[in-house]
C-alpha cells in the first residue's frame, strides 16, 4: 500500500520486553525468564494516566493496528484503534502485547528453553488467563504504567480483561468484556477437545516434537482451524455467504464440490501455514481453564466482587460461540455484585466473528465507552490529540 | 439377556436378497448385481397391504428392532417397533434394509467387486437418496409389495421417505419424515466436510485403499465421529450430561480433564472399530446431495407436487442438527403444494438424538400417524394381531 488512510496510525513498530524475575503459573511451574513482544500506539501522557490495554483472542498477536512495512493489510483490530476511532490514540495510549505462549515473538513453544537450549515445544507450561494477566501487569510494571485507564478485549481477550477487573481491581479504570463468557460451556470445550485430537492425533505431530523431527502437524492444523471456523460464522452468515453453491458441476467425487469446503479447505491451509500446533493447544486450554465462579463455588457475583471498575459487556445477536446468554450472565452478575455496567447486544449476521469487523453501532458503543473512561480520568481529548501530533 | 419384554418383537433374523438387474445410479454409473441385507417384523396380510418401511440414518443399518442372540441390546429404533407400540407389529409388516453403500450386509465398499475380484473400496460409486429409493423399490419388488402402508425414517431416513412419496407417489399411503430437512445448510456441509477431510486425510486412509494396505483410519473416523457427536447432541443435553464437570484434578496436561472429553474420545474410538471409513464418507455425500427442490429451480412446492400420500412431519425442539425451522420449510411448503400433512415439534432436551430416544408424546404422534394408516387401509388391528400371534 503507498498511501495510509486518515484515520490509521500509520506505521508501527514491535518492541520486546525482557523479563528475569521468575513467574510463578497456576499450574505450580514457573518461568525464569521470558521475553514479551509489543506495540503501542498513541502517545502516554505526562501522568500516565491514559493507558489502554488490549487482549487478544486464541489465534491474535499484538499487531492489533497501524501497518508493518510492505504488508496488505493492517493489524486485526485496525477498524477500532487508531486517531478518532472507538480506541483513540489521540487520546489513548494503546498497549497490545503477544501472550506468553504465543507463536508471534512472544516466549512460546517455539521459543529455546534456556535450561535446555532446546525448543520448549510441547514441554512449554500450559498458560492460564490468570498467568496472562499477571504476565501483563509486569509488561505494565516494566513500562511505567500503575493504572489503566481501559482493559478491552474480545473472546479469549474478554476473559483476559474480566480477569484484569479482579487480579488488579485498582489497577482498572474500565473493562471493556467483548463477545466472551464467563466460562466455556461443554459444547465449547468439546469442539476445543476435537481440535486437540486432531492435532495431537497427527503422525507429524510427534508428541509436539515436531520441529526437532522437522515436520510439521499440517493435517491436524487444518482440521482444527475448520472447526473452529465453523463455529467463528453464525449459520446465517455460512447461508447467506455460500448457500449450497456447487462450485462446479456435481463429480460424485470427493473434491470441491460446494463451495463452503473450498473455502474451508482454504482457511485451514493458510492457517496451517502460519501457526504453530503447541501455541494453538495451550490456547484452547486457557480457555477450558477459565472459570472465575469456580473459585467462589460456582457463586459469579461473588467472584466479580473484588472489581472496581465499569464494565461494558457486548455480544452479538448470531454469536452461537459464546452466545448473548452468556453475556448476559456475565451482566446479571455485574449487576447482582453492584457493579456498574453497561451491556449492548449487537444486531449482526456474521456470528462470533463479528466482533473483530466494523460495525457502525458497536464501534459507537465501544467509542463512548472509551470517552466516558477518558472522561472520568479527566483526559482532555483534544490537548491529548495535539500532544498526540507534536 | 435372559427374558425379553413383553412387548418386544423378539429375537429377529437378517435375510439377505440378491439383485442381478443393473441399478443405473445418479452419478451416472450402474451396479450390475448387488445384495440388500434385511429384516422384517410382524406378517404381510394376504392382500400385501400392511408394509411399512423404515430407512435408517448416517449410520444405522437394518437391525432396527428386536434382538439378535446373545445381543446385549435391541435394534436401534426399538422403542418404536414392536407389538402395540408406534410402530405396531401386530397390524404392520415392518421391512428394514440397510442401505446399498452401507457397511453391515449390503453391497458397499467392504464387499467384493465382482468385475475385479477386488474390495470395491473407494471405487465403490457415490449413493444419492434416489438411489437408494430405486434399490428400495426393488426389495419391495422382491417381496411381492407393490404398496407402503407407510415409508418411515429419522433425519438421512427422513430424505429417503420424502423421496420415496416423490419417486413412487402411487405405491405410499403415508410418509413420516422425522428430525430432517429438505436439504442441508452450508453450516451442515460445512460440518460434513470436516469429518470427510479427517478421514481423508489419516495417513492410515491411503486412498481409501485401506483394507489392502491392512490399515485402518481410525484417527480420522474418530475424529469424524466426535464432530457428529457434537451436533448429535442439543448444547443443552451436552451442558446437563457434563457441565464443566472435571474428572480429576486438572493436570494441565492434555489427558481427561473434563468429563466431555472423556465422551468424546470413548464415542470416537468406538466407531472407529465398528464402522467403514470408506461408507461413511459415501454417507455423507448423500446428506450432501439431497434437494428435490434444486430439480424444481428452488420451488420447494413444485417439487413435492406429484407426492399423493398423507405425511406427517416431526421436529424437536432442541435439535440443532435440522433444526425445528427446517421441518417448518417441509411443512409450508406440503401445504402450498396441497398435501395432507400433520407437524409435531416435540419438546425434548436431546437435541437432534431426541428421534431415537423414547418420548410419550412422539410415541402418540407417530403411532396415531400409523394407526390413521392402517384405518385408511382398513387393516383391522385385532385381526391383524391374531393374525401375528396365529
Amino acid at each position: 500500500m503507498n498511501t495510509l488512510p486518515a484515520d490509521s496510525i500509520g506505521i508501527v513498530e514491535t518492541k520486546t520486553a525482557h523479563f528475569d524475575t521468575p513467574l510463578q503459573l497456576a499450574c505450580g511451574r514457573s518461568l525464569e525468564r521470558y521475553e514479551l513482544v509489543y506495540e503501542t500506539y498513541g502517545t502516554l501522557n505526562e501522568q500516565r494516566t491514559n493507558a489502554v490495554l488490549i487482549c487478544h483472542a486464541l489465534t491474535g498477536n499484538h499487531h492489533a493496528a497501524g501497518w508493518h512495512e510492505g504488508d496488505k493489510k493492517p493489524g486485526w483490530w485496525d477498524a477500532y484503534i487508531g486517531p478518532g476511532k472507538s480506541i483513540d490514540t489521540n487520546r489513548f495510549f494503546v498497549i497490545s502485547l503477544n501472550n506468553l505462549g504465543g507463536c508471534d515473538g512472544s516466549t512460546g513453544p517455539t521459543s529455546i528453553n534456556p535450561d535446555t537450549g532446546r525448543i520448549w515445544g510441547p514441554d512449554f507450561p500450559l498458560m492460564t488467563v490468570h498467568d496472562w494477566v499477571e504476565s501483563q501487569a509486569r509488561l505494565a510494571d516494566h513500562l511505567g504504567i500503575t493504572h489503566f485507564a481501559a482493559v478491552v478485549g474480545g473472546s479469549l481477550g474478554g476473559m483476559q480483561a474480566i480477569q484484569w477487573s479482579l487480579s488488579y481491581p485498582e489497577r482498572v479504570s474500565h473493562t471493556a468484556a467483548i463477545a466472551t463468557t464467563p466460562k466455556l460451556t461443554a459444547q465449547n470445550i468439546a469442539f476445543n477437545e476435537v481440535a486437540r485430537q486432531a492435532i495431537r492425533s497427527d503422525p507429524d505431530f510427534r508428541d509436539g516434537w515436531y520441529s526437532e523431527h522437522q515436520t510439521l502437524p499440517r493435517r491436524g492444523l487444518r482440521l482444527a482451524r475448520m472447526v473452529g471456523h465453523i463455529t467463528y460464522l453464525s449459520e446465517l452468515a455460512m447461508g447467506n455467504k455460500f448457500g449450497r453453491d456447487v462450485r462446479n458441476e456435481l463429480n460424485f467425487g470427493y473434491g470441491i464440490e460446494f463451495e463452503v469446503e473450498s473455502y474451508l479447505r482454504y482457511q485451514g491451509k493458510n492457517f496451517s501455514d502460519r501457526f504453530d500446533a503447541n501455541t494453538y493447544l495451550l490456547m484452547t486450554k486457557a480457555l477450558d481453564y477459565f472459570d472465575p465462579a469456580g473459585e467462589a463455588d460456582g457463586d459469579l457475583a461473588q467472584a466479580l466482587t473484588p472489581a472496581q471498575s465499569r464494565f461494558l459487556v457486548v455480544s452479538f445477536t448470531t454469536d452461537w460461540r459464546f452466545a448473548p446468554s452468556r453475556s448476559r450472565e456475565l451482566v446479571d452478575a455485574l449487576v447482582l455484585a453492584g457493579k456498574r455496567v453497561s451491556y449492548a447486544n449487537i444486531d449482526s449476521s456474521y456470528g462470533h466473528d463479528a466482533f473483530l469487523l466494523p460495525h457502525p453501532r458497536y464501534e459507537a458503543v465501544l467509542g463512548g465507552f472509551l470517552r466516558q473512561a477518558g472522561d472520568t480520568l479527566g483526559l482532555a481529548a483534544s490537548t491529548t490529540a495535539e500532544e498526540a501530533s507534536s
